[in-house]
Parts: C-alpha cells; sequence; structure tokens
C-alpha cells in the first residue's frame, strides 16, 4: 500500500495532531509495514502487531524527543522504531548494519535504554524517574510490560520497590495473555480474573462507555478524579481485587488495547498523577494478520515467510530437534526425568516431552532463576530434571546454579541452548558466555556436541551416567555435519578427545562442538598449502583429563584452540591454562570472542567479525606458525 | 542453666509429645544455648532468637527425618539445628570443622537444602512437593521464608509458580517487618496493613481468640472448614486484602509466631490441604534478649560480646567504614552521586550516605538485580550510581550487570564488599568469583584497592575519571596496612602496576588488593632464604596495560600471581594469557582458589586450606624456583 503518513516527518507535535481517522490510518500502515519487513527478513511479528495503537497512542501523548519510554524485552519496538525516524531504514531490519530488533541507544538518541532479555523495564524507568526527580526536570516516564515479563522476578522487585514511593511514573501492562507461549502462573489467572471479572464485559465495552466521557474536564480535575476516587477500577467493578493497589501502585483498568483513542484519554487522563500508577491494556498478540492472530506462539520469531501462505514448519532438523528427541529418549526409559522451561516450551523443543508427559513437565514462566533453584530441590529427592533455557537467558541464574545446584552437587542437567552466535537478533542474545561461566562452577560437567548423534550420547550421559550438576550446550539451527556419522559410538568415549583429522603434526588443534565444522574447512585450506596438522574435538570440555590432551599434542610446538565464547575464562584460555601448567612448552594460540559486542548478522557474518571464521583462523594459524 | 531436654535425645516423636509447659521450658533452653554460643563464636543472633516458638511448633507438627523443611537464607537455623542431633557440637558453631551457620546438607540428613542466599525456599520447596508428587509419596514440605526474603524476585517467581498448581505445601512468611534492616517495599507496606487491619487487633489476640477452638473438631472436618470458609481470614477482617490469594495461594493470618500452642493448631489445620498455603506469622527479631529486640539491625550477624553488656561498636575502621567515607567525600563533591543497596545500607556503610543525603539513597529490598538495572537506567539520566552490594550477593545481577549496563557502557559503580574469603559464613559467603565474572564483561573496569588510601583513590577514580562500569572491590575487616602510607598518591597512578617490593629478578610476583599483604609476607620469607624478588600490586586489574606489565617483568624467568579468587577467569589466568600471548616466555604460575567449597573457619584459616596463606606460597614459589 502507498502511505500517507510513514515515510513523512513524524515529529512528535505531527503526531499528536493527528485526529482519529488519521491515526487509524497511521495504524495500517504500521501493520503493513511490519508485516511487509517480518516477512521478508524475518523477526517478531505477533508481539508487533499487538502493539500498534497502544504505541501510537503514546506517542500522541508522550513526546518521544523528551521522555523516556521503556520497552521490556523490546520486541515489541518496532513500530515505535517506524514513527521515531527509523522508517527509511526500516527494511535492514535484523540485517548486519541494520535496523536493530530490539531498542538501542546506539542506534537512536529516542531509545531510551537497550533490551532483548525480559523484565527489565520497570527497574529501568524507575532510575530513569528518580533521576528525573532528583535532577527537578519534568518528563514522563512510561514502562511498557507484557503480563509475560511480569513473571520475571526481576519486574517484581522492581513493582515491590516502585509501591513505597511517591513516583511520578506509568507503568502500562500490555496484557495479551501469552508469554511466547501461554502465559503460566498465579499472575497471569490473576490478570484473567481482572479481565473476566463481574460487572466486566470486555475491555472494549469498558473503554468506550467511561472514558469518552473524560474529555469534558480540565486535566486538574481529571487528575483529581482519578486520584481521589480510582475512577476506572470503581466503574468497572468495586469488588476487582487489588494485588497492584496492595504493592502500592495505582491500577486503572483494564482498557482496550486496540482502541487509540481511549487509550489517549486514559494516558493523559493518569500521566500527571504524583504517584506510580499500573494501566492495565488488553491486546491482541498478532492483531491484523489472522494467521498471527489465531497462533501468536508461531509467529513469535519467525524466520522470512510468504505473507500470503504464513509461516511454514521448517522441514530441516535443527540441534533443538534432537535435543528434544534425545530427551524423550532418555525420559522412555527413566522415569525420574522432568522437564522444566522458562516460558519456552517451544523454542525448546520441550513441547513433544510436555505432550507425552504433561505432569512431568513444568513450565515456569520466563523465571530462569526459579527455574534453576526448583531443579535444585527436585533433585534432592531423587528426580533428575532436565532445565532447557537459552544460553544467554541462563545468565540470569548464574548465582542459582552456583547455589542452589553446584554447591550441592545436585544432579541437575542444563540444557543450554542457542549457545554460540544466534545471527540475527544480536549481542544481546548471541550466546557466547556459558563456556566461561559454567567453567567457573564447582562441580560441573559441561557436555558441547559437536552433532546430533554426539547431542544423543550426551544426553544419555548426562541423565544417566553422571550424579552431579552437568550442561549440555548446543547451538542454534541445523547440524552441518552428516547425520549418522558421529564422533564416536561407545558412550565411554564422551570424556575423551576425539580426533577428527589427523595429517601431521605441524600443529594441534583444539576445538569443540559445532565449531569444529568451521576449525575443518580451515584445516582444509592449511592442507592445501601443504601445513598438515591434527584437529581433535572435545565434546566435555570440562572436566578435562589434561594428561589425555598432552598425550594427543605429543612432540607438536604449536597449539591451538578455537571456540564460539568468549575469551575470558573460556575453553581455550583454561586449555591453554592447564597444559602449559602441567608441563607443555610449546606456543599456544587461543581463538575466541574478544568483542562481545558484535551485532546482529547472519551467524556468518557474526564469525567473520570476531575474526573466527575458517578463512580468519587458517591466516591466523599460518601467521603464528611462521613467525 | 541447666537443660532439661537439649542434650536428650530428641525424636520427632518426642518432640511431638511434649506438653504446652514442657515446650516452653525447650523454647527457654533453645534461647539460652542460643544467645551463649552467638555471644562466644558470634553469628547470627535476632533472627535466630525470632524462630525459636515457630521452629519448636514445626517440629511438634512435622517429622524432621521425613518431612522436608526449608529454611531461606538459613540464618535462622539454629534452633532446628539444635533440636536435629546438633545440640552436643553446637559449641563448634561457625568455626572450622564445626557446626555451620546455615543449613548445609552435608552435615546432617535433615538439612533439606544448603542455603546462605536469599529467597530460595519456596522454588527449592516447590522442587520437592512437585517431586514428591510424581514419587507418590507423602511428605510434607514447608519453605520458611521472611518478608525480608520475599522482597527478591526469586521468591515472586516461585509464588507465581506456585499459585496456578494445586500442589499440597506450605510457605510459612516469618513476618518480623525487618530485612537485615528495616524492610523495604510494597510488600512490606501491605503485610503491615494485614497486620494493622481494621477489625484486627494482634496476631497474639487473633491466635487466642480463634484458633483455641479448633482441637474440638476432627481433622478432615477442619480441612473441610478451613478450604471451604478461609477461616483465618474470615474471622480476622472479611476485608482484608488478598494479594496472596490473587496469586493463587490460600492466605491465612496473621497469627502470632511466638504463641507456639497456636503455631500448632495452625500447622495441624492446614497441613492437609491440597492446595498451596500461605501462613502469615508474625515474629519479633531478637525475642527474649531485649537488646537485640530493641535494635535487632545491630544483632542480625555479630561477633563474638558480652552477653550482659551488649554488642559494642568496633573501634577499628574497617574497609567497610573506608568506602562509607570515601563515598561521603565524592557525594560532597559531585551531585550526581547517588546511592542504591540492597537491603544493607548498615552492612555495607551506606547508612551514612543516607543519613546526609535521604533523598539522593535508594534501599531497593534484597533485590540485586533491581539494585543493578535501575542504576542502568539512572546513569542514562546523567546521575552517577554507586551500588553497595556483597561479592557474592552480586552474583544474583550477573545478567543484568552485562545488559543493563556493560553493553550499554552506563557510567555505574559497583562497590563490591566482601571480596576474598569472608570467614565464618563459609562458602555460600565467600567473595571468590567477583573478579572472575566481573573480568569477562564487556567495558568493565575492576579497581581492587589494597589500602584506605588506594580505596578513596579508586572511589574518586570510578566516579570521577571514568565513564563507563567501574567495579570497585574491597575485603571485609580491618586493612593491616598502615592508613596514611598509601601505594601511591597520584590519582593518575591508579591504572599502573605498582612495585611493593624491589630486591631482585629472581622472581616477579603481581597480586592485588589485600592479598599483597600475604605476598608481602611470603616475600620477606623468601628474602630471609637469599631468593630476592620483585613484588608487584596492581590496583586497575582490568583493563592492564600488558606492555607495562612485560617492562616490570623484564628478564625475570619467572613469574607468579596471587589473588583471593576462583582460578578460572580470575586475575592470574587472564594475566598468564595476556603476557604469555604478547611474548613473554618464562613460567608463570598462578595462586588462586581451587576449592570453592572452602568451608567456615577464620579468614587465615581458609586461606591455609586454600595453600594461598604466606608459608603455603612462600614454598610453592621455592619449589618452581628450584624445578
Amino acid at each position: 500500500m502507498d502511505y500517507k503518513y510513514l515515510g513523512t516527518e513524524l515529529s512528535p507535535e505531527k503526531i499528536a495532531s493527528l485526529n482519529r481517522d488519521e491515526r487509524t490510518v497511521l495504524c495500517e500502515e504500521l501493520r503493513d509495514k511490519i508485516i511487509n519487513t517480518v516477512s521478508t527478513n524475518g523477526g517478531h511479528l505477533a508481539s508487533n502487531l499487538g502493539c500498534v495503537e497502544l504505541t501510537v497512542a503514546m506517542l500522541s501523548v508522550f513526546d518521544y524527543t523528551k521522555d523516556k519510554l521503556v520497552f521490556d524485552v523490546g520486541h515489541q519496538s518496532y513500530s515505535y522504531k517506524l514513527l521515531t525516524g527509523r522508517f527509511d531504514k526500516f527494511d535492514t531490519l535484523r540485517q548486519q548494519g541494520g535496523i536493530a530488533g530490539f531498542p538501542r541507544i546506539s542506534e537512536s538518541p529516542y531509545d531510551a535504554f537497550d533490551t532483548g532479555h525480559s523484565s527489565t523495564s520497570v527497574s529501568a524507568a524507575i532510575g530513569m524517574a528518580r533521576a528525573r526527580d532528583i535532577k527537578g526536570t519534568d518528563e514522563y516516564v512510561v514502562a511498557l510490560i507484557g503480563d509475560g515479563a511480569m513473571t520475571g522476578g526481576l519486574a517484581y522487585e522492581a513493582i515491590n520497590d516502585l509501591g513505597h514511593q511517591n513516583t511520578r511514573m506509568i507503568v502500562i501492562l500490555n496484557d495479551n495473555e501469552m508469554s511466547i507461549d501461554k502465559n503460566v502462573g498465579g499472575m497471569s489467572k490473576y490478570l484473567k480474573s481482572l479481565r473476566i471479572s463481574s460487572g466486566y464485559l470486555s475491555a472494549k465495552k469498558n473503554t468506550e462507555s467511561f472514558l469518552n466521557k473524560i474529555p469534558l474536564l480540565g486535566k486538574a480535575i481529571i487528575a483529581l478524579i482519578m486520584g481521589v476516587k480510582r475512577l476506572f477500577r470503581f466503574v468497572v467493578n468495586r469488588k476487582i481485587p487489588s494485588m497492584f493497589e496492595d504493592l502500592g501502585l495505582r491500577y486503572y483498568g483494564p482498557i482496550d488495547g486496540h482502541d487509540t483513542e481511549g487509550l489517549i484519554k486514559a494516558f493523559n487522563a493518569v500521566k500527571d498523577l504524583n504517584v506510580p500508577v499500573l494501566l492495565h491494556v488488553v491486546t491482541k498478540k498478532g492483531k491484523g494478520y489472522s494467521l498471527a492472530e489465531e497462533n501468536p506462539s508461531d509467529y513469535h520469531g519467525v524466520g522470512p515467510f510468504d505473507k500470503s501462505v504464513g509461516v511454514r514448519p521448517s522441514s530441516k532438523k535443527s540441534y533443538t530437534d534432537a535435543f528434544a528427541g534425545s530427551l524423550l529418549d532418555v525420559a522412555n526409559k527413566n522415569k525420574n526425568v522432568v522437564g522444566i522451561c522458562a516460558a519456552m516450551s517451544i523454542g525448546t523443543g520441550m513441547d513433544k516431552f510436555a505432550y507425552k508427559y504433561p505432569s512431568r513437565f513444568f513450565d515456569c514462566g520466563i523465571a530462569e532463576e526459579h527455574c534453576v533453584t526448583m531443579a535444585g530441590g527436585m533433585s534432592r529427592m531423587g528426580l533428575v530434571p532436565v532445565v532447557a533455557i537459552y544460553s544467554s537467558f541462563l545468565q540470569r541464574a548464574y548465582d542459582e546454579i552456583i547455589h542452589d545446584v553446584c554447591f550441592m552437587n545436585n544432579h541437575v542437567v542444563l540444557a543450554v541452548d542457542r549457545s554460540g552466535f544466534v545471527g540475527n537478533d544480536g549481542h544481546t542474545h548471541n550466546g557466547l558466555r556459558d563456556i566461561a561461566y559454567l567453567n567457573s562452577m564447582p562441580n560441573m560437567t559441561i557436555l558441547s556436541p559437536r552433532d546430533y548423534v554426539d547431542l544423543k550420547l550426551c544426553m544419555e550421559y548426562a541423565v544417566n551416567h553422571i550424579d552431579g550438576p552437568v550442561a549440555v550446550r548446543y547451538p542454534r539451527g541445523a547440524s552441518p555435519f552428516e547425520e549418522e556419522k558421529g564422533l564416536y559410538t561407545d558412550i565411554e568415549l564422551i570424556t575423551k578427545p576425539h580426533v577428527v583429522r589427523d595429517e601431521g603434526m605441524d600443529y594441534v588443534m583444539f576445538t569443540t562442538g559445532l565449531y569444529d565444522k568451521v576449525c575443518e574447512d580451515a584445516f582444509e585450506m592449511l592442507l592445501s598449502k601443504g601445513i598438515k596438522g591434527r584437529l581433535v574435538c572435545l565434546t566435555q570440555i570440562n572436566p578435562i583429563n589434561y594428561s589425555e590432551i598432552l598425550e594427543v599434542i605429543g612432540e607438536s610446538k604449536f597449539v591451538f584452540t578455537g571456540e564460539e565464547g568468549i575469551l575470558s575464562g573460556g575453553f581455550g584460555e583454561t586449555l591453554k591454562h592447564e597444559i602449559t601448567t602441567n608441563g607443555y612448552d610449546g606456543r599456544v594460540t587461543v581463538f575466541a570472542v574478544e568483542d562481545q559486542m558484535i551485532k546482529a548478522g547472519t551467524v556468518s557474518q557474526q564469525l567473520k567479525l570476531a575474526h573466527l571464521d575458517a578463512k580468519s583462523i587458517s591466516d591466523r594459524i599460518m601467521r603464528v606458525l611462521r613467525s
């Protein structure tokens, strides 16, 4: 469609001056642009479609050049980006050098805070509101948080803190009944009770019947009424429970999140209250694209797709699929195996286990910390919990892994998905730290399978051969290795170094996991230049039997290590320290990620930027050998 | 006093068979033993005195050999330990090889879960309750959590998860209006509203007037009444807000936590409900020792003291005091400095800042994650937040430091107290990981001052000379260095290696912070044997200018590093990697903590166990030089 507004200069004043019909057109344009861009580039669809009217309403009331609008997670910020000067570049969404899929302060002065991980918005916004009060300025501060993100403990810590001080700040609770999957937990049930409580028919009806009357009153009067009478609440239902009010926030709602006019009135009504306000807004994930409305989970994060047909399930098997199958295999045989995930049963492949063993499956919400500590408790009772969480999100549970699992040597299996570079989600989502942080934890075994056969053996080994904390880490996407041709067949060999290629002793290279593919390619490049080495892939990277490593190195004077992970405390640095401490006096060169801020792009682009693609490391190896 | 019960065999049956008067005597004995032991050994006094009746009541109803009783934080578990077979050894409390100050599964089969950090109990207990349901056994599962710990997000994540399933489990909310300091936040206010709500006079009266009637009814009838009528709530006040019920738990209370008889009746009344129950119990921290009742903060964690006189403030200046003074100094000059702590204004020394600048001080509750993310938000607005948190607790915010501070290069100052060994609190509280985890974060500057002068310069440097994330880490206790004699005077030298001793080039040793003292002692021991080295102390340990390090090393063939921190990713491993990557080909030996489970004892005992005392490292250096 041709755009009447998008592509023109949309100053705060311009947006604020639009009338009802013009806003409706603008919302249509935003939806069209979002659907077109995401179907081409991939991205977060359903959450962005759910926030179109909400964003237009926010920018009709708040001045994006001055006020602070903080998006939780940030996967609903596309409309905001399109309205704040990034329409022209929006076709580069999630591409290398392009518009990020999440707010980025480095991208625009109008992005208030970087996001990507969940449940941070209220904390960040409180910080901004308190800073404003200290500095004596007068910005409005708004946090937009979904009901999914509200299951995260960080959000509660913030609301608990906010509730005891009279800071002027608005929390918009965007309630769409979803995390990435269907939302879970007591809070979710509670929000539902607010939506369906007696006397309340629908958010839409509520908004219409009441808010239309507001503009007749002056701002001061509105503030007075809103403040004293807690208007929405009472109009809707005097008996609505008051959990947020118990915590000290003033609660208004629920109102229709797709009625721009009602939202604008509501924002105007509450924005000048000198207390923290929680405005409960009900939206529909995927709104305006019927396929996404029907199956919002399928349209949460998507790759490119044909928008007339919709997303089609990938026929290509992924590491996640291999994990899902392996989990079922071990669970079929061992009835003590239980599965735990943090609001991502589909993303982690745990939905298959959940379908077969519903009573042994626990989705704890976006609550990585609780997942891990609960697993610790289960382990104390003899179960074998398998906790599947993406690498970068598992960071949230760093302390719990140490304190509630490792210190007690609890047998908990961490299934660490999305380890290594993840591509277009960018630096907040790259799983580059798991080796380093898990390496540093007591009693931890780390298994880093190369391929599907290896992954299957790792799951069997982790569940049935180990009696302590163990992490199985594997990357996003599909294996480049031939499916049936594993590194080894006897599970007892899992702890041993696997010699993958053995052409000579000019150098010995150690690697682990998927990164073995890059190393194999580099190995070939070097071989074609007459440089003959030995390539060794490790599945168990902690603990390592260093005498076996030294044996594999033999007399070679040059050792290299390669990994898709950060340098500090990682696989290579550790291996280097250990072998040099135990007598190796050749040269050890570590290839790892030194720049942790590598942005969105394809995984191969990210590898190149990190100088970790096959060409880069073969060149680097040559330089070392010749120096 | 002579004990009639303590010291005898106290089987679950025996405890359950005591009558009211006998229980009263037992409670007196427990208080006496706790006060005597803590005044001799140091430990947690106020929280333990507050839980005496509660523990006796729990063990009168629940079978400690079978049921799972999970103590949050665990600093209130002394009565439990005394009643479950550890009276005889209780004089060894918190000593090397003795009874730990927290529950330890390695110490007793009756300790259900190790604790030390806050807010874990509900999660662990849910894990146990779900495991029980899967395994088809019938234990009771009880979590005992304080209102302070309830400010932690992990507890909320657990309650949110618990609230949507009908798991039989009891959460005892031990409400004493305190974290370590006075509790803060909306939840705290809410609990207060429950305590003082109209119609409710006191927990004591409530317990007396109502619970006495219960035993006339049979168990099934009680369960029915409790289930259907939500008895306590309605008897007390029909208008009591229902936040916990909103989240899906059945709420009963508040009742008197010092009335053993009422508690027993309450436990019996709720224990067989097939739903999660939250029992709100009101206690007084320090109960029974008037000095502690009056000033519970002063009696939270104490050293040995004269029980007839009470705790006296230490006249000895500590690193914490030095931090407190330095913070005031920088805050006096820079009005953008704000202070943030997690329920520990006194422990961190931030109370002095709070007193002088109340509007610039924020106690966020036991909410390390929120503290850090909020600081990120403040930094975006131009403030300079100083976040003071103990090293081992800051682990909770690992992800937030990366995601909400480092990625945006936000100028946040982390004041990391209790780095290194902390002594009698044991392995859960040792601050051994901060160098490793902070080292691995992008844009992070780490300052590790040796003495008070150094610390003062570090605070000045962190606040006024740096524009990004910076951690200032310092240990527990008093500096062994002469106060006025710093390492350097010009603040610009902070980034440079400081040569502390320079007698020869037999070896060069690098260290940082307080550990310089151990290294100086080792240096002297070696010198007395004719081994002449160079000792170098670094204040800024990340980033390091390695060319300066190589210059200091010169031609020496032996380099050593020493630190009070874990090996993996730590100061020494990093330094070793960098100098060997940049051309150094001598031998580098790293002295760091390899066993992360070093238990309670004095700091010098812990150093010995880690082979990191002066004698051990001088011996180790000699062995290397002679090999």
